[in-house]
């Protein structure tokens, strides 16, 4: 069996469950944040000093991959579990949002997309069976099917065109696939039309694979709509599955999707803006390279346990990020993971104990969303 | 006592010996390489790795931190080694080669030099005075006389009159010291003039410092006369008293300087080149970037116990360094910190075995200077 979804606890008021998601790198408990090693590396961490943060599965991006180093370097290496010393779980993307971004660099039309190379210009066909086969050559753990990620804002009939060609492709997707111990999720789409979200999703259900994500959100849309398409959608998905809010990954947004019974999540934010001298604290956001913090001797976040907090102040990490180096950015990437899948287990935690309700009012009475603590 | 040097082997042929420095942060076999911390990190590494490295003495730069984050700022921090989290030894340099290397922006006078900073063009003033202050205020267990660093080439003239300002400079930061506890190293100067040298190494001598480094070497002169110049001073130098060769970092003039009697060394060049992705190994630099690696699945160095070659290939580290990953630096400079600080102690135990000239020759044999492997 490629993966399995183990249900443990559902909170009783809100939609927000504890499991267990057993892959052939491990087990881990659910909800849970993957931390995002883009180019097959999380940014500026070692895979040891990833697992100390208590990270079990990251992701990784098909898109990045295939234009460099390549997949097939990936797959002659041994995978990319071996290539970049990772023996725990990996996701990796479809490379739908990565080319759907590239705007006038791509042209979509029902058999695939035509693009062109950020990094070099050089023209690039991707369909729904090169995307398997791209995933199969890296040979993560779970594996995304090919989506169109429709801008936001888009009219009702461009999506409503895009989701049913999103299941089109899934379906080819489904066909393609070669390796069954790979756990290939759709993605749902219907841009910010509850119908079409459920249109999406009944679509999708109905073509049995064995996890869901929900794709197209937290693309600048107010979090009241993000959180009404949660609302509409993630009830059509099996109870013994698991879902997946992609690109997600701010602990407003992360316990906001817990709650409307997400399992999964995953964004750069954290060890972006980590590396742009933010953190992240139970209390908002820190800009350690501001000056209040030139002469402030304490850590990151009083009480954090993460290698950071327990050794460094905020005045050496910001002289470090000021002066562009890059021990600097890897404490306040450190600090900011660490931080995340902590959130995630104390979410989890509140689930088990059957207190996540008041552990949801208390998060929103302390933390505003980018406040400035 | 703030610091010893104890000689404990000599070698019977050449000028090398194998000794022990013992500091108020550890003790410490010599020769020894010792990692540059410019800005009070070792560019890309963390405290632990370079320990785990085996480095038990690093090196940083009055010039830089005077100028950012401040010494009053490390001082208020408790001082260099917790502010960087570093509780082995420490030296500063003088600031004089960073203030030398400013060319147009600096001027100098017996009384000291008016500068530029390379940061913001603010106009600055250092005299021996200051620049022990600065250096008493970041507290390292070694440091360094402010002298001035001549340029190469320059006439004799010339020289003749730096180094008689250097050794006033000493003499000034002599009497300035009130820590006890740092050791204070005069820094020999002469040119590429062996008399002036001898003349300078004189000087010094008869003011009775704890250490000499020779400085104002490998400033882009042939290796022949940069023997020369040591074959000169290092015999009028206290043989129990370390000699700390200024500025050199390839496994060449490493090997050349210990048999001509120099017991430390430093130099930003192999974290440096790490970056721009060469490594160094047995046999010579290995460009890792370059198109041959793309495909290479051997480590870096065959049989090296580094973290990058026990876990990483070259095609991963090439990837990275392609893609302007943080990590791929991390895991060259890695290599390249332990295999100078384990070419360090292979050297040494030749040394102490009495077969150093034999280790040399074999060297000379296997090694080319900047030979591509």
């Amino acid at each position: 069996m490629a993966l399995s979804y183990e249900l443990i606890k559902e909170c009783r008021v809100t939609g927000a469950r504890a499991g267990m998601l057993h892959t052939p790198h491990g087990s881990l408990p659910t909800p849970v944040f993957m931390p995002v090693g883009t180019q097959a590396t999380v940014k500026a961490m070692s895979p040891e000093e990833i697992k100390e943060i208590g990270a079990r599965i990251i992701l990784s991006n098909t898109y990045h991959l295939y234009l460099r180093p390549g997949h097939e370097l990936v797959r002659d290496a041994g995978g990319l579990h071996r290539f970049m010393n990772w023996d725990r779980a990996i996701l990796t993307d479809s490379g739908g949002f990565q080319v759907f971004s590239l705007g006038a660099l791509r042209k979509i039309r029902e058999e695939g997309v035509t693009f062109r190379s950020h990094l070099d210009g050089s023209e690039h066909f991707l369909d729904p069976e090169k995307v398997m086969e791209i995933q199969e050559a890296l040979g993560a753990d779970i594996i995304m099917a090919f989506d169109e990620c429709a801008p936001y804002p888009a009219d009702r009939a461009y999506i409503k065109d895009s989701l049913g060609r999103t299941t089109r492709w899934a379906e080819r997707c489904q066909k393609a696939q070669t390796r069954k111990e790979q756990a290939l999720f759709a993605i749902i789409q219907g841009g910010m039309y509850p119908d079409l979200r459920q249109e999406s999703a009944k679509q999708l259900v109905s073509l049995d694979f064995p996890g869901y994500a929900v794709g197209g959100l937290s693309v600048g849309e107010p979090a009241e709509l993000m959180y009404e398409m949660l609302t509409a959608t993630v009830p059509l998905l099996p109870a013994n599955k698991p879902r997946y809010l992609m690109g997600v990954g701010t602990a407003d947004y992360l316990i906001g999707g817990v709650s409307r019974g997400i399992d999964m999540f995953d964004c750069v934010l954290p060890t972006r803006i980590a590396r742009n001298g933010t953190v992240m604290t139970r209390r908002g956001y820190l800009t350690v390279r501001n000056a209040p913090s030139a002469s402030d001797f304490r850590p990151l976040e009083e009480g954090c346990q993460c290698y950071a907090c327990r050794n460094y102040s905020r005045a050496y990490i910001r002289h470090l990020i000021k002066a562009n180096e890059i021990f600097g950015f890897r404490l306040t990437t450190c600090h900011n993971l660490y931080f995340l899948v902590h959130f995630m287990a104390s979410i989890r935690e509140s689930i088990m104990e059957g207190t996540f309700p008041d552990f949801y009012q208390e998060f929103i009475a302390r933390f505003g969303r980018e406040k400035e603590v």
